[in-house]
């Protein structure tokens, strides 16, 4: 019944993922939803005019709530850049006010067209967005899932790729907690040509600082992070179309914690399909369950402000 | 060897295209080139940060000049928006004047390099650029093409497409002459259904016009065109790589007019492989001539300014 | 909901149209129906055991008709190679005798499961079984359609390529009539580098015989043909999975011959979705009345024999 | 200069590579070699056949030795399906004997070819051949690679993660050594959901037999196997071609044994560009010496009855 993927939210990452899926061949029909008619209809216009010198035919449906129906999965890329266009005061606070009005609403506007499939947050902060999704669309908990450590796992994966010479593919492990500051390499997790990272003399800390500064790096160089966040939301979307059950660190509902942290899980149609054991030491489990206190905490203030208004 | 492509200018266009082609696993190495260096270094680090995410691998090199000696294609996509940001006076006649310098230095850089490949250009103006670039690099003309009408084109065949529900690929014809205001649909070249174009009643004037304002609509609500532009120079790219001796409408030099005009032309490994010639009525000869002509006027001042310094 | 395609018949061609797609990440699950147990059991370990060295994921069903109730397409590659070894005299009446008698078996089986996709018709004689197939299953006859004359276009334009040095895809025109000796080239519709194919002095009777011979080269070779027809079907099942609005010539239903015969159409996700008005010459209306009347004489000799059983 | 790959032996494998390769654009250009002029000339006009509904551009070159100087990759697949037509006698021993004496024949053609790029072998016995075609060639050992294990390692993971439903991608850890009846699974390199397999009570000698009786299935189902190892092979061509620097269970030239035996490794342009440590068990060691002493007790033998012919 055709592959179908709605993207709310046409920033540039919403956009870099439209792009990437659509030079891939990867979607049949896309639904461009943002609050800004003029930007949302360019883009699917500049999308449209691609199509002639593209292999795959991909069609776009602009802000059309309606079609969202029988999508396979959803993508909330609702942010800064397709939202403080519409506030005067651009501090964060105002921004962080209007976002979480935002995600309720979003959410009330998804369950009301019908959608049965995935929904994929890339919103930040992606862990307690995520959650609020959850809680507002009323969605099983295996349904939303949040890009989470992802990006930063794959980060992980270029430093210590860059600098053992292999491929990020061929570097396995995990970035875990919090999609932000709490989050951290597992290193006990991580293996390189078959031998643990600490077989390498290698100054940890240093990589992870990598890992880090890597993404100030792409923002201050461009003013925005769009091609890695892209490529990971893309990955998951064809884990999810695709039904391909792989393992993948993302943001998911951890009963532990009551609330939404990366860890990797299996992904498939369904979302959240089984779930994956990571050896962490004592270390790792205090540093995930302090990220995932932090993610909590922040969460309920949130709710909290939302119910006393 | 790989396919290697250089890519001079990463602004929005420069990485929309190198965003396609690694999402497709079109391209082995790219070597980037942008005198805004932590622009360039995010760029290539936000592309780095999506191999571990991507299908296939693609290598990033940044602002090596020399690492352009063995490259396949080059494409210029030099322009405002890499360049604006060094200039402190933003008015279009000091842009002008700053990017007609510009071209002279990429030239020569690029004949240092030991460049032997197809050298695409994307620099608007862009039939004037591509003039200016065979001209200072002294390349063969066979060997410097400019992507020209190709988006024009591809927008004519989705306002056409769309008007008569069958996919762009299936419109054939098309628009000719400057990559600017003097460019015209060669109506009588256009084909839908396997009937001329004027079978089905339709009011040109206003596809014409769906054409042109597309653009300006694209323009408008994102205030940049990227993926309409960026698919056409992935596809001019791909068919040099894989010397394919496809049909394609891109700026070539015209004896006939001593300028870099667009006109349908037989493309491959070697750039400009053969000519095609089509059937053009009276009135789209005079617009066409008068198209190459602006173009012509307006290469020779800039030439004669830059003789003057 | 995912792209389901169902391939009735793993012989050579079912099994390499399965591995373009899967290569191409184009499906996300097939079924695969054949009445040799042990061999598709075997063609879909094998494809199981190419999962690890894909770029994407595609999941495997094998002889699970109700599996077929949510496909989007069904292709039908029953014919000799997967038939014959299940009779003992293995002369071409008796193949055909079994034939007959298969497309209706199938033809059951399918209404049965409920499918309500498109049929993509490949077993020969292409015309008559796609008829055949309509009449059995009662499926509106916009939702069956046979390859045709797909791949004897896909080897004019490969013929004509070559001679001109040119991309096939940038050959246009048609083969027309039945995908058996009866089809022919309608050369009045047949242009290169935008001229005519008669501007260029060529023996276009050499040309036909090349595409016709070029047929029996490979078949002489190899003892049979996939890739050609395998791409042709592929295309013709990527065009119904995007919904994507090509121009193909295919075997379609024609009222005017009250039988399946070649014609460029309009496809899309509901099959044939518009149609298309060729320029023949009075001799390519000829022909082209003279192969379906072949066709339909055919077609009513079998419905004939059927009904005398 | 273009992706450019020779397969010398046209089968139903070196068919399969040619087709997957093609579907996915990832090759510009093949050299076909085979001894059956009429095979290899049909294989080549199929795939021409294919090129007017395949969504890249793939160029196509029979039998002609001289161009393999500038190819990145050849593939040996060289074997009994191109070669025992050719021999009256079709009993092994005859089969042996003449392709022993085809690896000399043809490495003095790729010599004398000038090709600088990397060796891929198929052809079984894969690791004695792999030995015979360096030590006939004189490359160096990097630029010879078997495809060894990787497919029995496509196999492991592929049983295992039906049994444990994650995506064979998902699987970690290797089969080595002779890919033959020696070859064997290192379950302690074994690794699903991040938990060593021993933590799931698995009966492992089943799914040993499982990898093991998987590759008759398709045999006795099929009569040859392709779709499984065409992958493998395709795979390690794409890593040798974008330098990707991947970890692949290959048949490498392991100086400890003084023979070819698979055993993950890092592999980019150069061919071996790394090595692993697998962690083995003391078991594992000694299996492993045993599998590269059976090859090279194996590969002895040959040599020398080639020397004392």
């Amino acid at each position: 019944m055709a592959r179908k993927v709605g993207i709310i939210g046409l920033g540039h990452v919403g956009a870099a993922i439209a792009h990437s899926l659509s030079a891939q061949g990867a979607v049949d029909e896309f639904v461009f939803i943002d609050i800004n008619e003029a930007k949302v209809t360019a883009e699917a216009l500049d999308f449209e005019d691609a199509k002639a010198n593209l292999e795959y035919n991909v069609n776009y449906v602009v802000n059309d709530w309606d079609a969202l129906a029988d999508a396979d999965v959803v993508i909330s890329s609702v942010g800064k850049i397709s939202l403080q266009g519409t506030v005067t005061n651009k501090d964060r606070f105002v921004e962080l006010q209007y976002t979480k009005h935002q995600i309720k609403g979003v959410s009330e506007k998804l369950v009301a067209s019908g959608f049965k499939g995935v929904l994929v947050v890339i919103t930040n902060p992606v862990d307690v967005i995520t959650t609020m999704y959850q809680h507002f669309t009323g969605f099983p908990t295996t349904r939303v899932i949040g890009t989470g450590t992802l990006l930063d796992t794959a980060r992980l994966h270029r430093a210590v790729g860059q600098v053992l010479q292999v491929h990020p593919k061929s570097v396995h492990g995990y970035n875990v907690g919090e999609h932000g500051n709490s989050q951290f390499t597992a290193w006990s997790t991580v293996t390189v040509k078959e031998q643990p990272i600490t077989a390498y003399n290698l100054p940890l800390s240093e990589l992870d600082e990598a890992v880090r500064s890597g993404g100030f790096t792409v923002y201050d160089g461009k003013k925005f992070t769009s091609y890695g966040i892209a490529s990971a939301a893309s990955r998951l979307t064809k884990a999810i179309l695709t039904d391909s059950h792989e393992e993948l660190p993302v943001s998911n509902y951890r009963a532990e914690y009551g609330v939404y942290v990366s860890y990797p899980m299996i992904v498939g149609r369904a979302g959240i399909v089984d779930e994956v054991k990571l050896s962490l030491s004592d270390e790792g489990q205090t540093k995930l369950a302090a990220s995932a206190k932090l993610i909590h905490d922040r969460y309920e203030a949130v709710i909290a402000e939302l119910d006393n208004e």
